[in-house]
């Protein structure tokens, strides 16, 4: 007999949701499975009209609790052996910010006859960059009357965020925003569907959203204040009451698995559901996260958190995404980076202009690997989705310098990825600046996993060990551990996340170390890159380019003479 | 019996060598032949370990005569009926510059045992950049002691020019410099074969291959002197009275069809053979260039050529590739400006990025048709393989600015294109400022012919109405022109080229005019090519970019909504 004691996590990515199950004790991963949102281009909604929209169909989020869960459980058992009765915890994990218009009983808007075919009444997917303009009006009123809003995110307020997306569906679509009684987060929404939650007001909502997407903070009690948002638009004042009040940390519990759910999963009723935070949050909780050991999420986009104590003050870091205390692990501050677009460049590349299939991927990844740093003469700009961190600005687009009549597509692939690791580096330089100091990173997601030479180019770009986290699932496994966390000792679980870790997360024994030549001469196209990052990105900022194409040159020659 | 007089035009371009046969009278082509040059890639000599040499077998160059002529003759025998006694005349163009090494007989180094598979004893190609350290030690020699050796070829020596070639040889196969007794322009260097001419002395070189590509001027004594070769190396010195004497217009006569050659080509000896001169400058007298009508061969790079009157003065015009009298027509200064890749762009794009074959160029275009100007969101600078006119720099490179993760391949497609266009519009604004008005260009090549989508932008974007020239083969109608007035008029031939122009040279039906609305976004992007064209390519230029990327999504934006 199994007497030993499971968890749960969920973790719901761009295209699909993720569900391991993993034994408490050691982590051992005993069942997964995974659901594809059906509906749209792989779960998103597009509007041909307008390249900057991007929802999703809160369907296709409840169809994959019973989805993915049942099967992993299913998987589990068939594995291990154990009963249901061994499952002590659920977590749960989500992109974002996607907020979910709903009514006053939680139904989403989106499953009213009315508003079934309105994009707007949809899931309001993270990459969605319709509310450009509202994120401009935003950030211009909080530079104005409330500086300290925006200190706390980097400087400038996304329009991938919460209140850009509110404003923008009450300025384009009243019916709709008239319609919702409450906005939900993704991230907080299952968690409330799984604890059986039927008033938006009930709803735990997780400080990691809240904290990073709308500028939640305590300090100040809670959300932006009325007067702020009544500026915005008096709709959004009036709706505060109705949005979240207080926020949890993801230790925290935010109900027990209700006795629908537990009928559908075929659980037990009581089970601790953790309060939910977002995949890049708990994926570095899975990979370990610690004060100086930056975890890095690659995919589509790339997350970068850290942590740094919150016993002492932490000045603001302009350009960065958010600082919240409690994001990640309590006690710490949650601070939170990334890039708009990465594993989204290859596939615009390999997808819409070298118009390969899937293993393009592979062929040109062989092929640039058999380059030397700097051999391509190339250099780019990492910006086709906009500029996440440090300039925080969704308007600016790509940039692709020094090709020549001989560039060839393997040629371009490697300058992609190196235009991202440059984005990364500039990252890091911006936290060091500000006093948080990153001595090694841990990547996790596919890209790490499957691609040496990525790994190696970011080790000789970033001038630190890249280790790979040993499990694949380390979103879901964080989930897992704050559902053990938020179930405590007493039924099995722990008392801290940092207990949890120390037992649960492992490292692939590949580790990539920067090679000092190679870093040599990222340096010298490191600051190539600063001179376009900052001439096309920061206002008021000029320089002499006259000599970018040349040095390109000169680096490409020198070499390949090596 | 057919008692009309007929001409031949040789036209030797980067990959093939054409003949048309036509009748004096009225232009029309009665027989034309096509012969692609055998040896390497589509003719070209390339070395693996260096990307910019570009070498032709001058044996191709030899074979093409007989390969393309008899064949011309043949087609047009039997179209016509004629004899070949009514043969009176033979031009002949060439690309360039192409200079190649000879011994003291006229013998091809290339053809000796020793050389044969020596790449710097073959015909250096019009665009081979090997040369560019030390084109930058001629043009920064002349610039401290010559000046106005500068002034005459737009303010900068070319790596694919004339001495730079030579002198890279010197510095790099001495071997090879030392056994050439001379070097002859391809354009020479083939009237002299078909004139039997066996001492390198006795060749007759044309002004048009000397002006512009050797700084040879009357004014200052024919070729540069003895004392600046010497600063760059005395063996050049030593060289100089074994090249170029004295320049001829494409009008004179190099010599008369020898006794072997007229053997060959089945045609009686004594047949006039004009002076040879460049490819673009005949294809422009062959379009019917004049004053106020510029001339745009459009093929892999572009030649621009335009004529002013000698009578008058006309200051130096900083970047444009050279101004020499009589290198176009005898009367007028030829002025010739370019750009160094614009088919070749469009032909990389396809093959290396998209790895297409050639259909797709059909496809892309009909995709790219489908766009309003602007729409794409992009901008390019297209300099691939440097920069020829204005700014005469080898050494730049391309850029692509604007790309989204939507960017598709006929987006960049359609951005190349426009990069060529606002490049070409940069050599008129240029000329304007010093006095050249160019009131309508008539175009030459495939691309004006095949390609209304290319034609409607150059025509939007230049603000000129675009004429295509009717015969496909301008050039070699313009060769054929010059051997008919090397004839003269007693032998059926003409007095002047312009007489001859009148009746030969005729358009296409189909003009392209300018559309005020595409003007106007085309001025906008314009302007910011031009801010890149500057920051990018002339030293202590500085802008704020930061604007860039915007004012493209802008434009874009607007585009999709009208």
């Amino acid at each position: 007999m199994n007497n030993n004691r499971y968890v749960i996590g969920i973790d719901y990515g761009s295209n699909s949701v993720r569900c391991v199950v993993i034994n408490v004790v050691n982590g051992e991963e005993c069942g997964s499975a995974v659901f594809d949102y059906p509906s749209g281009d792989a779960g998103v909604l597009t509007d041909t009209a307008n390249p900057h929209v991007a929802r999703q169909s809160p369907r296709d989020f409840i169809d994959g609790i019973e989805k993915s869960v049942k099967p992993a459980l299913e998987q589990a058992a068939a594995t291990t052996g154990f009963g249901t009765d061994r499952i002590i915890g659920i977590g749960v994990d989500t992109t974002g910010s996607t907020p979910i218009p709903v009514d006053a009983d939680m139904t989403p808007l989106a499953f009213h006859e009315t508003f079934k075919d309105n994009l707007n009444a949809q899931a309001w997917m993270w990459k969605d960059h319709s509310s450009m303009h509202e994120a401009e009006q935003i950030t211009e009123l909080a530079r104005q009357n409330r500086p300290h809003y925006l200190a706390k995110c980097g400087g400038t307020y996304s329009s991938e965020w919460f209140f850009s997306k509110l404003l923008h569906c009450l300025n384009t679509d009243r019916k709709v925003f008239d319609a919702a009684y409450s906005w939900i987060e993704f991230a907080d929404f299952i968690p409330a569907v799984l604890a059986g939650i039927k008033r938006p007001e009930d709803v735990k909502c997780g400080v990691c959203a809240a904290g990073h997407k709308a500028m939640y903070c305590e300090e100040w009690g809670g959300l932006p204040d009325n007067d702020f948002l009544a500026t915005l638009n008096p709709a959004l004042a009036e709706l505060r009451p109705r949005l979240c009040q207080k926020a949890h940390t993801a230790n925290e519990s935010a109900g027990y698995l209700c006795k629908e759910y537990a009928a559908t999963l075929g659980l037990p009723e009581g089970i601790a559901i953790a309060c939910g935070a977002f995949d890049a949050h708990l994926g570095a909780v899975g990979a370990g996260v610690a004060e100086g050991r930056m975890v890095k999420i690659l995919g589509t986009s790339t997350c970068d958190i850290m942590v740094a104590p919150n016993a002492q003050e932490l000045p603001d870091i302009p350009g960065v995404c958010g600082i919240v205390d409690g994001s990640v692990l309590p006690g710490y501050y949650g601070i939170e980076a990334g890039q708009s677009a990465v594993g989204d460049i290859f596939n615009w590349f390999v997808t819409y202009v070298c118009q390969g299939n899937a293993d393009l991927h592979a062929n040109l990844t062989r092929k640039a690997a058999a380059l030397k740093p700097g051999e391509t003469g190339l250099l780019a700009l990492d910006w086709n989705n906009g500029n996440r961190t440090i300039l925080v600005d969704a308007r600016l687009t790509g940039l692709l310098i020094g090709q020549t009549l001989h560039t060839q597509q393997h040629d371009i692939y490697r300058a992609l990825i190196e235009a991202t690791a440059f984005g990364a580096r500039r990252i890091l330089d911006r936290l060091s600046e500000y006093g948080v100091e990153i001595k090694e990173v841990i990547n996790c997601g596919g890209i790490a996993e499957k691609n040496p030479l990525f790994m190696q180019i970011y080790a000789d770009v970033m001038g630190r060990p890249m280790k790979v986290s040993a499990s694949a699932q380390t979103c879901a496994v964080g989930s897992a551990i704050m559902g053990a966390v938020a179930a405590g000792p007493d039924k099995g679980g722990y008392a801290t996340p940092e207990e949890a870790q120390k037992n649960i997360c492992s490292y692939k024994d590949t580790v990539y170390t920067p090679d000092p030549d190679s870093q040599t001469t990222y340096n010298e196209l490191y600051a190539l890159y600063c001179q376009l990052h900052d001439s096309f990105g920061i206002k008021g900022t000029q320089f002499d380019h006259a000599d970018v194409m040349k040095r390109l040159l000169e680096i490409s020659q020198c070499a390949k003479s090596e």
